[in-house]
């Protein structure tokens, strides 16, 4: 399966005053990623992912992650993501950002395929991952 | 055990273009409901905190959220937070939000109480918890 | 001119390794003072005026911000918005923070009132503030 | 004078239920264009200089900026950032932000070099910027 790996500069606005990164930077760090991940398998950013494809995003519905060790500004972390699996409408995503070599933040997501509701647009539904997505990432 | 609960508007900078709430926004919520709560125990701010027990946060070693059902800007969630078990240095932390009398996340936090290492101030080490902040929420 | 007091209490996840606010996130907070003097001025939330007004928002084209003092977690700030001006399709935002007292930020925004481009909804345009928005904020 | 250009990938996360860029999000490429530039010039990261020039920051006394023309996630806008003025304590930022060629946002921010007060370590008082620092841009 595809995987995508980046570098990530770690800013002084990360980070809280224990000068640590504040967690919940991880998590946004996650969401750039699964775009980057998906972009590296379609060619499409997220903005043209959404029109080539119709449909509304992936947003969580479970996400989980261990902090093992700190990283501080200035540090440039390694973050690697995979999808561990995709299903009919929903698909697993693993992060591991690694740290001078070491893992610190050990990630899990569940995200779901979701479009506009098409006679209620203020609602959002499951729709099923397009096939064509997904042998992009089968076949990589 | 003590626990409390805050009722908190969803503002449009929380929100993505899905006009959803951007997930990570969720675990600033918790942080910000956790220093609410230890407040309401000990009469502390977090800073006043760290300067009478003298410790430098309480950074988190696993999070986990699932996300139930979507909020949007505009709507006022209620966050519910509670100790689930005081450990000697680390605890765990129960969420939930509710919108509109619904179950919308429900998210849960293993944290650390941490110090500076006396011999080298940039690093962070695992200390007891004061008896004293513990019994200040199991008296409650 | 009807303007809009609120008090806030600075988290820890808005400040920075040096222990004080993290600039961007008084913009923030400018964000969520307006959406809240709106509602006091229309009785709507942002996602209900969206929707009664039939508009996309009201985007920034200006800020500025001058920062007087510092602000650190556990304070309460109390923020005053006062429109300053409305004009056809645009207004101006006054936005003064005091901590303990003493005046910590002053800003000032002016914003577009948009709408989606009729013939291609990815694009914003301006479109006039409704006359009844503006009635509501002088009769205040 | 030294000046530093980088291209900054506009995420999902940066951006609101319009479908742009959530303005204070440009202020925080602001402070990452920054440290980019200081360490472009003295070859340490933030975390490196503070340690080796002991200082606490330089926190922003004064920022403004122009919104011209939106960006949206999957964008890649160039950043332009350039010290215009070096002051005994303080110094002036330019940046100029371009999204397609398009000058999307011009910002210009006064920062202070802070250090801890001897006397009294929660209070931050202003510095001279060491001169092997401005000599570093100057000679650049």
């Amino acid at each position: 399966m595809l995987s995508n790996t980046r570098t990530i500069r770690i800013e002084w606005g990360d980070c809280d005053p224990a000068g640590i990164v504040y967690y919940p930077r991880y998590f946004e760090m996650f969401e750039a990623c699964i775009a980057s991940l998906f972009e590296r398998a379609t060619g499409l950013t997220k903005y043209q992912m959404l029109r080539r494809y119709e449909f509304a995003g992936y947003p969580v519905v479970q996400a989980r992650a261990q902090f093992l060790a700190p990283a501080k500004y200035g540090d440039d972390v390694i973050a690697e993501t995979t999808i561990a699996e995709f299903r009919r409408s929903s698909f697993d995503v693993q992060h591991r950002v690694l740290n001078a070599g070491r893992l610190a933040v050990d990630g899990f997501e569940t995200r779901v395929w979701v479009a506009r509701h098409p006679q209620d647009a203020s609602k959002l539904e499951a729709k099923p991952i397009p096939q064509d997505v997904i042998e992009r990432f089968t076949r990589a």
